[in-house]
């Protein structure tokens, strides 16, 4: 022991400075996995990482993991004035960090980040402005945790024309799925229970309205196609309408909701949607579980390929972070692809096509199974499959695999038959 | 389209000559995707690729792909008195392939190769001989097919302790269990669909055996461990001897038999074993059917990440093999960290300890639930789980989940009671 010591010792003559903004769940990860994991990483890189300045909110709160005190700071610019040679940014947002970044890349400073929200906001500046100044921008644990999904797009799949790109990105609305439907309870019951057990913010909108996992896509999108959208052009929708009797009738008909982000060429421009989707339950996205993240990703020579992994907490992300770290300071610089946001999509929020998973609820005096079925023959919409209650008070509940159901239809079921209907585009074969 | 066309002209002053060994059906699909993909592939290595020579056994045959006359040839001092920059080493076997890409790394060639028979048996050799002649010696396609997983072990999971790796890496074995649960057929009917199809090779032995995957286990674990075991101290044994009733019984209890790869530590050694093993059904390796290959990693940081996709096949392995020539092509030499493989080993093939899965089939006068149950109590085998099907005939085919059954015990049911015994060690909980 002593020996590997010492030899650490005399190899780390020279130290890699490494300032930090934010020191709350994943930046403490951040400095447990140095720690652990430090001789390992001073054999790899020849220099030992050191933490040298922390920003923090509040000097004084009480940590799980210990710093000295002289490394913490509330103020900024003692980080901007240090001698960090990289920054690990974990403290999240775009404001005040976008101005915290950009001052440190014209600095020279390499950057980490774990901040998706930022990427999708700033990231074509931040891509650009890094470039100039010849430093690294790292962002493998924006997306997916410690799935390594970026590096292997950027490094292992450039031959491949890649048709498409899906996946689970967002921990916490999949854990809330899993449970709605492994114990069939409400959605509001779900997630008390997810904030409880801390998957889910007190103030949960990012995650169940689809904007964590929107701003995970985006940043795909850029690696995979080398542009993506303005956010307001994604086809977003989350998870706070669902009821545990829509997603029993998917798993009756064989499919189960998920909250599946896509990206996909149209004609000549993308498409991205982060929606409510059902897939069949032999869907290999469909086997995701829990809080687990997936990301399939469709090459034209290599076909399908899938990988899984702890897509959020403490040291999923941190194992991205450090691994990143350490990756990019065995890297030269070489100046990274431009990211480009088309100006105008052409219609992205158009309609999905194709078939549907269609749940009916409802007790108007006309909606029975046949006359149901009747008006939606008559409508010129195919039924595929088919599962009805209907009880003795008369409420009926149905659920549809169908082809050609449209906003009318579903208007008209409303408004003729007293029905509620939700939708859910279908993900494979029908 | 011209336009492109120019200017890719323009930067190809430069080409990138490729040789080839053999022409097979990967080697096939290695011209199909250099060819399909050469614009993308010419804009990012700022070179044109060429294949200028292929070495064939029969130089008259007809093939899928067209070549040039003048390409083929039959003779490997053709290809080594060429002008090629790199090879790809496509024919398998190790003799007389090893003589030749020793001659080729030797006079300064880089080597692509997909050959995990030729690196599980010469790795240790041939990388030390490529790092002293400093060229790249690339073999991603040698492990699970299109799936880049030996990249992500050498750059993007270095910071983590990978405590286990486990997998599915053979898709014809996969395949052949599939059918066999799905379909209710015994191993040699399968067998011959597979032989139909082009799943399994005439002489299948390699494949059913476990001969394949051990070998890609044995690279894995060079990148895992840093070092691996003598073949002969694998643990291996393949499939040949499962049948139909032992994979419904597995089924009852909730259990799915797979040919695992797994490598782990073991004290400071390490354990490296191919077998059939009996993982719950929600194992995410359970769920891994067809001819589709998975790998999943443990690392102390990041916890579990499964990769999977298509591990065979020609445009698959075509894809890893582009991939790994076009990312050598930009990389500069580094040397490869060296292999390593432990002289003697502690006793790795020691049985395994803990749960198993244990069928038991035959019809001696004493082969009776109650008689067989009451044996293994007073043995002090604990019984977890029990499925029993006894019939009219006096047919005992029982199922059990235990604890502490040992040779001694299997060979006292066997003498006493009259029944076969066929034991599968359990993956993950019991």
């Amino acid at each position: 022991m002593n020996k590997i010591a010492d030899e650490v010792k005399e190899m780390s003559a020279d130290v890699v400075k490494v300032g930090l903004l934010g020191l709350g769940t994943v930046g403490g990860g951040v400095i447990k996995t140095i720690r652990s994991q430090q001789e390992k990483l001073t054999s790899r890189l020849g220099k030992r990482i050191e933490i040298v300045k922390a920003l923090v909110r509040d000097s004084e709160k009480q940590r799980a993991v210990s710093l000295d005190r002289s490394v913490l700071t509330t103020d900024f610019d003692e980080v901007l004035q240090s001698d960090v040679d990289i920054v690990v940014e974990v403290m999240g947002g775009v404001e005040p960090t976008y101005e915290y970044v950009r001052a440190l890349i014209e600095k020279g400073c390499h950057v980490v980040t774990a901040n998706k929200e930022l990427l999708a906001k700033k990231g074509t500046e931040l891509v650009d402005l890094a470039n100039r100044h010849h430093v690294h921008l790292a962002y493998e644990a924006s997306v997916a945790g410690g799935i390594p999904i970026l590096g292997v797009l950027r490094q292992f799949l450039r031959t491949n024309d890649i048709t498409g790109v899906r996946g689970i990105l967002n921990g916490t609305t999949n854990f809330i799925l899993t449970k709605m439907e492994t114990e069939q309870q409400s959605y509001h019951d779900v997630l008390k229970q997810a904030q409880e057990l801390g998957y889910a913010e007190a103030d949960p909108r990012s995650d169940v309205e689809g904007f964590d996992a929107m701003y995970k896509l985006y940043i795909l999108a850029q690696l995979v196609y080398g542009e993506s959208l303005p956010l307001e052009e994604v086809n977003r929708r989350g998870i706070a309408d669902l009821t545990a009797g829509q997603i029993r009738m998917a798993s009756e008909l064989g499919y189960r909701i998920k909250l599946i982000a896509q990206a996909h060429r149209r004609g000549d421009g993308i498409r991205l949607s982060v929606e409510p989707t059902a897939l069949p339950t032999s869907h290999p996205l469909a086997q995701i579980q829990d809080a687990f993240n997936a990301v399939q990703l469709s090459g034209n020579i290599v076909g399908d390929l899938l990988f899984t992994g702890r897509g959020a907490g403490e040291l999923p992300t941190a194992s991205a972070v450090v691994e990143d770290l350490a990756y990019l300071l065995t890297q030269p610089f070489i100046p990274h692809p431009a990211w480009k946001e088309r100006e105008a999509a052409t219609s992205s929020k158009e309609e999905v096509e194709g078939h549907s998973l269609c749940y009916l609820e409802g007790s108007g005096p006309a909606a029975t199974p046949d006359q149901v079925l009747h008006f939606l023959r008559r409508a010129g919409v195919s039924v595929h499959k088919l599962k009805v209650q209907f009880d003795l008070g008369g409420v009926l509940r149905a659920g549809l695999i169908t082809s050609g159901l449209e906003q009318e239809h579903a208007d008209l079921l409303t408004s003729d038959f007293g029905l509620q209907v939700r939708c859910f585009p279908l993900l494979g074969d029908a």
